[in-house]
C-alpha cells in the first residue's frame, strides 16, 4: 500500500520541516489513489478511523470525519461577517468543502473558484463526494488556473474573498506573499472581506504575525479566529480575516435556521469566541503592534 | 533508547485503544527515566521539540512546551470562578504543574494535595523541576494516597476541589465514577465548586456527554470547558465543572494584575469563550439533557 515514506506499520504520519518535532499520525487501511501531478504528490487514504483523508505532498489536508469544523468556518465565519454576500470567490480548497459550505447560503448568487490542480478536484470528486459534492451548485464557476494571477486580474468584483490554502510551501507559496493580500484588496468590492487559512499559533506564531501584519497594514478591520481540527498537527488551525467596513467578530445578522440546522461545529456563539485567542497569542499580536 | 513498542526511528506515537486510529507522534531523543512504579508505567523522555514529556502507561500526560495551556485553566478557571477560595484540593497531578499555578493566588490560604503514586512526584521533582516548583510553597500539604478514599474522608472541607485525573483506565479509573462525584460535593464548603478533567468531546463525546451528566444531576450549576493541548491526541481537553453556588462561564472577579503578567493562556476573554463549544458538542450535551 505504501506510497509516502511516512508509513510505518499501517500508520501515516504527518513529518514535516514546518513542524520539526511533532505529528498526527492515522491509522490507513489503504491507499486509494497516488499520483504526482503537475504541482503536488496527491494521496488519498481510507483510514480506520476518520474515513478517507485527502494527503497533498505529505501533509492532512482533510479527513472526512473532522473536515466540517475547517470548510464550515472558512466559509461561514466570513460570509455571516457580511451583510449581505452576493458575489463570492474561493482561491483554493480544490476538494470543494469550502464551496459546499458556500452554497447553503442562499443570499449568495454567484461563486467564482480558483484552483491551480485540476487534479485536485478530479481526485475529490471520485473518491470524496460528500465534500465535492460543492462542485455541483450552478452558481459555481471553476477556473483552473493560478489564484495568484486571477486575483490580479480582479477589480472590485467580490463581496467576499476565502484563500483555502495549503501552506506556505509548494504551489500554495505565492498565496502567503504581502503583494497577493494587496490584489485580494483590490479585487474587493466596497465594504468586502477577505477569510485566508491563517496556519497555527502555537507552531507558527512567527507565521500568524507576519500574516496579521501584512492584514493590518491593508484593512481597516481585521481579526484573526481559531478552529479545532483535530487531525492538522496541533489540533487547531486559524483564520485570518480583513475587511473593508464590516466588523468581523461577530455575526452581521441572524443565522437563517434552515442554516443552523445543516451545521455541526458554527453557530453564532462559536464565531465570537473563535476570536479570543490564549492570552499568548493575543499578546504576539498586540506586542507586534498587530 | 526505546522503552515502548510505541517508538519507531525515534518518534513515540501515543498509540492507544480508548482513541484507536490516531494519535499524536513526538520526536524523542532520550529516555531520561523509565520504571514501572506500583501504580503504572512512568517514562520521561527528552524530545527534540517539545522539552521533557511525561508518559504515563503511554500516554502523554504533559510536555514542557505546552503543559502551560492546560495546568492555568485547571487551575485558574476554578479558582476564579469562586470569589474567595480560602481552602483547595487538588487530586492527581503528580506532577506539581496545577499546584504550580494555585500557588500564584495569594488568596489561597491552604492546598491539600492527594496522589496515588509518589513516583511521579519523585520523576517530576527530579526531572521537571519548572513545573514540579509547585510542590515548594509551603501552603502544601502532600498526602500520598488514594484520592478516592481521601475525597471519601472529608465533609465541607474545599471551596474548590482540582482532580488532575489521567483518563478513565488504569489508577485514574475510579476518579471518573459517579460514587466519586458524590463525594466530592460532600466534601466541598458550601458555596463551593469542583472542575475535573474532561476529556475530548471530538474522540468521546460518549464520555464528555457521561461526565456532564453526572455533574448535571449532582450541582445546580454546571458547565464544561475546552482547552487547546497541542500534544493531546485530538489538540484540545475538557474541563466539567460543577458549582454549588457561583456561576463559572465567567471570572467571579478582577483577575489580579501580578497574576496576569504571570500567565500564557488565561485570560478574562479566555475564561468566558472556554465554554463555547462547537455546535455539535452542546447539541451532544442540550439533547441529553445535560
Amino acid at each position: 500500500m505504501t506510497n509516502s515514506g511516512n508509513i510505518h506499520k499501517g500508520w501515516f504520519s504527518e513529518i514535516c520541516p514546518m513542524w520539526e518535532g511533532i505529528a498526527v499520525s492515522l491509522k490507513v487501511e489503504k491507499l486509494l489513489y497516488s499520483k504526482k501531478s503537475r504541482f503536488q504528490q496527491i494521496d488519498l487514504y481510507q483510514t480506520r478511523s476518520h474515513g478517507r483523508m485527502l494527503v497533498l505532498d505529505g501533509i492532512i489536508q482533510l479527513t472526512e470525519q473532522d473536515e466540517f469544523s475547517y470548510h464550515e468556518m472558512m466559509a461561514h465565519l466570513p460570509l455571516l461577517s457580511h451583510p449581505n454576500p452576493e458575489h463570492v470567490l474561493v482561491v483554493g480548497g480544490g476538494d470543494g468543502g469550502v464551496l459546499r459550505e458556500i452554497n447553503r447560503h442562499d443570499d449568495v448568487r454567484f461563486i467564482d473558484f480558483c484552483e491551480i490542480d485540476q487534479e485536485v478536484v478530479n481526485v475529490s470528486k471520485q473518491f470524496l463526494p460528500s465534500i465535492a459534492c460543492g462542485f455541483n451548485d450552478p452558481r459555481v464557476t471553476v477556473h483552473i488556473r493560478d489564484g495568484a494571477a486571477f486575483v490580479r486580474e480582479c477589480s472590485g468584483c467580490y463581496d467576499v474573498i476565502i484563500v483555502d490554502s495549503s501552506d506556505p510551501v509548494g504551489p500554495g507559496e505565492i498565496l502567503f506573499k504581502s503583494q497577493f493580500y494587496r490584489d485580494l484588496k483590490h479585487a474587493l468590492k466596497p465594504g468586502g472581506l477577505i477569510a485566508t487559512q491563517g496556519e497555527n499559533f502555537f507552531l507558527h506564531p512567527d507565521w500568524v504575525e507576519k500574516l496579521m501584519g501584512v492584514t493590518r497594514s491593508l484593512f481597516p478591520i481585521y481579526a484573526y479566529a481559531n478552529i479545532i481540527v483535530p487531525t492538522y498537527t496541533g489540533g487547531h488551525i486559524g483564520i485570518c480575516m480583513g475587511s473593508l467596513g464590516p466588523k468581523l467578530t461577530a455575526p452581521a445578522r441572524p443565522v437563517p435556521q434552515m442554516l443552523q440546522s445543516q451545521l455541526k461545529y458554527y453557530s453564532p456563539e462559536v464565531h465570537r469566541a473563535a476570536f479570543v485567542l490564549p492570552y499568548f497569542a493575543e499578546k504576539i499580536l498586540k506586542d507586534k503592534g498587530v
